[in-house]
């Protein structure tokens, strides 16, 4: 099939790449020029505007945006005058799910088919694929069929659940229209959430793993500070590289992010490259207003979401308070860190 | 009566001082020469060693410590041999209930009354008078009920609940026989458990007001960062002391806490003499583990506690970890904080 | 002043009364007949429509609405046909202070002042006073000052903050105008969110009380269960009544809040009257969505919110999927509970 | 070699299965004779008493333990008076890693070494292998190669970390000698707290899904109940047992217990067999408590942790006084549940 890609970043060009493996056509534009003229090397046709773009595909069109958020809105705009009935556009980008109600149904009247894709894989996509999350109008879902299959992972070396003995599902390779409009990106944004809180779990591990040796390191001794009820028994030096690498490994906690972790840690056990300061791009908190919206307790998704806010800084002022609350009624000082400078 | 003080900090010398303007007689010890002059021209009696406050006390004596936890155990030991059959030692301190079980049970024997004193008040006591909850032998503490009455602030200005139209309760008096060994420091341990879920819950509170303006404060715009959804929205410059002055008057929120909090909100509203560095001394650490061990659920309190160790910097290791996989799964970078050094 | 309240439920009656009982003149109106009928038995005067209270009132008016936040949209649209420039309107409800940007913006044009209070006190406000938190226009808030004034508690009781020693500012007496428009509900969300920590905080410290005595109580052995350390440590059946009445004196937990908890131990310490299915009515929610938008870390809040989530069975799922993987990967059964029927 | 098995329940069974296949020797007891008997089928030899299997092993003998927790304590008290200097002794169960400190150094001068072996893999571990984290002297780790190697999942199909392409370590093998006495069943603490994490981010995810037609739920519409802001958001009809499929191809949160979750959503989506009360075997309070001692912030694990108790009803005593409050301050009272009896 033909495809129109617009975004021709980290996520867009690789998938580009995959489609273009795959045997499919792909035009392409990206706000920087060099971006377009490498996939073009690459086999792809450049189209140097969105009106170019959508002149250049055949009808009915597919168009792909793998754009920033907060440049879907304009582009959208820019290709409603653009498109004809028929044509399908899709976000494959991090859109909230409400957004893509809105946009779905401000289209529908031009009859054009608006689908969201909540897309996962990072940089390993272009190898492994990537995994589809999709909502929208299922005609038109099944009319990109082999887009998404090409996208997707397939079966890979994943072992099959019991019981799915027939041929496999479209989840089973991949990909999966979920619902209606909104549905793949409201998926996307629950499977960040839940990624969030791995994420944490295993920070949180391997940080008490780190602070095994807590009971040979001299604590401060005062009234302000907790002594260690038990030194003896917090007098480990782990190699947290070696037991990521071990628990990749028959153990209850195997998983990619365990991987990735693993290889992070192979590279460097101390991760001096990063100061610790991190991001959080968007679907996680929409995750946690959902669940504010529904009512559903979610104190692990929100508890990674806000070590992460925390790890910014964000909780200065607050922990600011605690220490005047505690001069207040007890007279506490603080306490300085040992490495804290004069 | 007469009583026997030994460690005179911040709460042992007032508690002292409290005791003598109700009437009763103090023998002091320290291990500060200056402490004892200090009480002795106050009023109390000098002793030079635990030998001599103990050969001061008339039978059957009441030996009250008033020390760190961490020099409790050595000095029961070294009472333990001055002491004879009816005397009634107290610690005061902040110790495990489970010492105040064992060192209970070690001194029966013997024939002297352990009693256990959660003591809460701070630097406000000596003026507002001590909240006392005891654990040990019924007797033991009916026998120093004067002492207790001394200590206590008493009915004072607040309310009586109402249906308490009865000659007041020990309890409404400020001072309560919890229960048996260890039972006075066990409910200290809840009672400073909740102090850190009530401290953290303004914290975050005020935390928020403070970040009002977030629409106002250019956020930065890039692919690592969610952007603020709603800038508008998020647009005041709060007065935060006045705000906390305000919901000290017919609010919900009221309590002696926020009146700290107002003070020194109004002593000054950046709060600049404090590093956020929250120290934590012991009993809502317990807190959480005895919640481990009955199968409690403290969400509330555990969240507080961990805010405070990570405002220590305890958090660093995990959130590297979380930057590491974060660039392994999709090649993102941190983001320098606009006021980082270059 | 005259004043025109609409909405005249728990809240809205007893603000009239309060506002009577100084001297102020009040047109009411509600939807119940019955209603007004009460409060004009008391000295106020009845209106039959909202075009009949606004009729009522002198120019420039005061209207008053005091409603669920489900109906202020539409008593809003009604009023702005009916309401003239200089008039003031006030909304004193729980509405999220987005509405309040959007709802001023759009009557500006017409001259009308839309203030928001938030407004807190509860069942106790007629006697103590209502905390009042304000939006809006600066002038139409000079205007009502003795409006606020009357309802607002004074200073009563609480001693004041050390360094106000000049004639009270308006915080001190109850009553603040926050900043612009949205400000107060802005400033009353967050106070929610406060209630929201510090009432868990408590609960949980009670809770753990209440389960003081798990040494002494049979805990299921089996490979399912873990096993108590240490059953003697929890041997403790606290009197909780009379542990919450102690800490209203002199410790550092106390509060109103900790006053309505021994007030309602002291009714019945089994709570029996109270199935334990905690309602919330928004603005913790809001709260916690401001927290995402700005980035502010809030665990406790959140811990509070979701724990009133799963109190009425939300988490069912969550659990049952833990139970369904635990199945899986180890052959665990579920425990059935010693109460559970057969 | 030959190995002494004692407890032959669901894991220490199919351990001796994966050692007989790979040829080593089994000498085997239990308290059920039936269990000792079906190995002895299988090609182990029985062992009517620790004394009979000690005599039945050569010296020096590796007796190795797989027992609950709580009779570890006299089994190895039994053992002491039967084994000899040389010989080592094994807890491969779930102690605490403070009880292997002890018991270690009682064992050292009778010149037993004693080894904790943290063994996760559960059922599967027969085909698939356990992971073993393993501590304790390192000359009787070292003897015991080829018994942990034989144990251990092998490098299987999982595929090399890069940067590792020398010969596999042992932890690429599945087992890890972590460091001295404690070090295994620490590692081991710290996995396990690590999965409860993991398993709660999936849960909340999933229960996020499932709520996600909440919009097309009649929510109740009273003052005590948030309305749901924007209901046409919330109108998905997930299969959840379709994400849960898809989501192991190419996602982020693919893992073995999401591979497990599949399983268990595709034999019953609705989850019916299993009520939601979630037990708790121990290692993932210990490693909470761990992290109160190291000052390691947990709000993850603990959030986990205290989801299990929540969902047995632990919070019932804290849900009530949260609407007795609510009951106190502002005359609130509980909505009953649409599913509740009258």
């Amino acid at each position: 099939m033909q495809i129109g890609m617009i975004g021709l970043g980290r996520m867009g060009a690789n998938m580009c790449r995959r489609l273009l493996r795959a045997g499919h056509e792909c035009v392409v534009n990206d706000h920087h020029t060099g971006n377009i003229d490498r996939l073009v090397g690459e086999g792809a046709t450049g189209a140097a505007s969105l009106a170019d773009l959508v002149a250049r595909l055949q009808r009915p069109r597919c168009v792909w945006m793998m754009l920033p958020a907060a440049v879907v809105e304009e582009t959208v705009g820019a290709l409603r005058g653009l498109l004809e009935a028929g044509d399908v556009l899709i976000d494959g980008g991090n859109s909230p799910h409400t957004d893509d109600i809105r946009r779905a149904a401000a289209l529908a009247p031009d009859g054009i088919h608006y689908l969201d894709v909540g897309t996962s894989g990072g940089v390993w996509g272009l190898e492994q694929g990537y995994c589809l999350m999709i909502g929208g109008d299922a005609t038109a879902v099944a009319r990109l069929d082999p887009v998404f299959r090409a996208l997707a992972p397939g079966m890979g070396a994943v072992p099959r659940t019991s019981g799915r003995d027939h041929a496999p599902s479209r989840a089973e390779l991949g990909y999966l229209h979920c619902g209606a409009s909104g549905a793949g990106h409201f998926v996307k944004m629950i499977h960040n959430g839940i990624e969030y809180g791995l994420m944490a779990a295993y920070a949180e591990g391997f940080n008490l793993l780190r602070h095994a040796n807590s009971g040979s390191v001299a604590r401060q001794a005062d009234a302000e500070t907790a002594p260690l009820d038990d030194p003896a028994a917090y007098q480990y030096d782990f190699n947290i590289g070696e037991i990521a690498e071990l628990w990749r490994r028959g153990s209850v906690v195997r998983s990619w992010l365990l991987d990735l972790s693993a290889q992070a840690l192979a590279r460097d056990p101390e991760l001096s490259g990063f100061a610790g300061r991190v991001s959080d791009s968007g679907e996680g908190r929409w995750a946690l207003k959902a669940a504010v919206d529904t009512s559903v307790p979610v104190p692990v998704l929100s508890a990674a979401l806000f070590a992460r806010f925390a790890s910014r800084g964000e909780d200065a002022f607050a922990s600011q308070l605690l220490s005047a609350m505690r001069s207040e009624f007890g007279g506490h000082g603080e306490v300085a860190h040992p490495s804290d400078k004069p």
